[in-house]
């Protein structure tokens, strides 16, 4: 299988991450015959917008849209430029031009890290979180100046776009612990959240052999740090997903280990698979940047492309040199961004 | 002084601690001399609603408007009715017609209580909520049926409303460690979020002698679980700290204990007193309700009519029963809502 991947590191840490976890793959190519990468990789960042005025070239979806996949660390520069422009202008257009409607990111206790949780039990769960619409959307503005200014945002949430993330989620749950839990905030957002409560309950009925519960986020949010044992398969609109898979990075140990996958339903575009995590500009340049959740997303990439043994091999190589102590200072041990990897590789290359 | 204040049960567990703490508010006035309540009881709540169609009387607010202050419960009972309309018709239209645009949520370390943090340090924070606009509004509306149905919602944010709870965040920073973190999301929230950072840009000018900080809220969620230490005021808006502080009751050990205070500033409305967590409906009746978030909204209440020195009394009697070990089963312990309340009155009789 030959596969050409569109690679972005994007800002800070991601220029360190991403080169770690291309070298993982490399080695899973050279181990397993069949598989192949090309990788060609794109400078488009914040420093990129420095120098020309935009994230990326104007023909940029053109160029990534004839690739198998995109691999991108981390945007965002908020020193060089605005969050809300970077973001908008390379990581979100992705995600929204290319139909990525779906994001998965799968959190669960993982050997070897210290989570906040004084009780972590064996917590594994993944959030389904709707990616092309909700409150993400450029429909608003602001009118008057000064004191009188207002800002309006438009959260804007259609039938198929709510019940395709939907049934994502129960598909997926039947392959797992059979249980979708809703995150909803019906009692407070009075127009989209009974919406998207009604599509629940309708398409529910669809699968009669999941058990679903329905909770408020912010009840929920804490659920995830009292209870996360009780989650299986999580489904929830873009914001509330963002929120509830920071959480899961959070209470597994580090925000940094957190992967994700942005999911093209139709195949007309590529897919892209980027960490949870951001640029995080205040450690970029010491080599001690996580590669964790880097690679645990290139893991996501192999189970998208029918490597799902690979990919379990891997994520199981990633949680034993965890557990055996070689890891990177925010998950409290001692290693660089690079004896991490090359551990991994290592192990990789005894399998 | 003779206080007469306007006590709403409302729904579910709301009917248990709302008399448990008004026998404790009983029992300060018996200490203090000086202070006397008039509690006058109001039946709103979903029960309400099903026999009169609606939550309150057409003229509820002028009724509530001569108080010194509303206390309330929990509202919502879904079983009965659609949380959006028992939560607009009640709680929310009263935030909002009284003008409380500010809701002051404490989350601190507690001692007695089993946070599920394995080091949950000394935390000590106050969430400054917007509580007047933003995510909550009743501004949007739906289109088209069935699967091409489309729904919308505005989030509406005011210089005004946001420079005032801003001001009132770091005007309180400056009665306690000096540090304000604003709660943002200006990467994925197009049109307000950058409005919110430009007004907290601005407002943070006239505090030179307030440290502040500023995180996209997936990002501070997370914070809030691996270093809650590192916050004093967290300023955010009505759904971010409607999300926030259910994370720091979790983290203090339950939601069932957080505080809030709905704040009218100008003095044409009373302020509102109701505690953090919902009517809990699936405890209801056990009389295993904790009373302790009530009872904690109680002393935010003597604080609001100037008897702080009796509110420390309070808050510090209620976390000795708690260190003693006589609370409610959600918390650890096996005391029902009625004994803790009388340990608590008890102890306060003693003083
Ligand atoms: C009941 C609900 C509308 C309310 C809110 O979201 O404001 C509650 O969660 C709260 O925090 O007071
Ligand atoms: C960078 C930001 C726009 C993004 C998001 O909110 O989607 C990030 O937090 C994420 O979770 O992928």
């Amino acid at each position: 299988k030959q596969l050409e991947i569109a690679v972005i590191p994007g800002d800070g840490i991601g220029k360190e991450v991403v080169p770690a976890a291309l070298d993982v793959l490399r080695t899973i190519a050279e181990v397993h015959g069949g598989l192949q990468f090309t990788f060609v990789e794109f400078p488009w960042s914040c420093d990129y917008y420095m120098e020309h005025g935009k994230m990326m070239p104007d023909d940029g979806l053109q160029i990534l849209q004839g690739f198998a996949a995109i691999f991108l660390g981390a945007v965002g520069n908020p020193k060089l430029v605005p969050d809300h422009i970077s973001l908008w202008g390379l990581l979100l257009k992705i995600r929204r031009e290319f139909e990525q409607v779906i994001n998965i990111r799968p959190a669960k206790f993982f050997r070897g890290l210290q989570s906040p949780l004084a009780n972590p039990n064996d917590f594994d769960f993944i959030v389904v979180r709707e990616n092309s619409e909700g409150e993400y959307s450029e429909i608003g503005g602001r009118i008057h100046r000064g004191d009188d200014e207002i800002a309006i945002q438009n959260a804007v949430f259609t039938r198929k776009g709510t019940e395709r993330a939907m049934r994502y989620a129960f598909e997926l749950a039947k392959k797992r612990k059979r249980h979708v839990t809703s995150a909803t905030k019906s009692n407070g957002i009075f127009h989209t959240m009974p919406f998207w409560d009604e599509v629940f309950a309708q398409v529910k009925q669809d699968y009669p052999e999941v058990q679903t519960d329905s909770y408020h986020i912010d009840a929920l949010a804490a659920f995830f740090v009292t209870k996360p044992h009780l989650f299986d398969v999580v489904v929830a609109s873009n914001l509330f997903g963002d929120i509830l898979t920071d959480l899961g990075g959070a209470i597994m140990g580090s925000i940094g280990i957190a992967p994700a996958a942005n999911i093209n339903l139709n195949g007309k575009y590529p897919s892209m698979f980027e960490p949870v995590h951001g640029s995080a500009p205040d450690i970029y340049g010491k080599g001690i940047a996580n590669p964790i959740g880097q690679i645990w997303t290139a893991k996501l990439m192999l189970d998208h492309f029918g490597e799902d043994e690979l990919g379990s091999v891997l994520l199981k190589t990633i949680e034993d040199v965890t557990a055996d102590g070689i890891k990177t200072p925010d998950i409290g041990g001692k290693a660089t961004t690079r004896e991490v990897t090359d551990e991994i590789c290592r192990r990789l290359r005894q399998l």
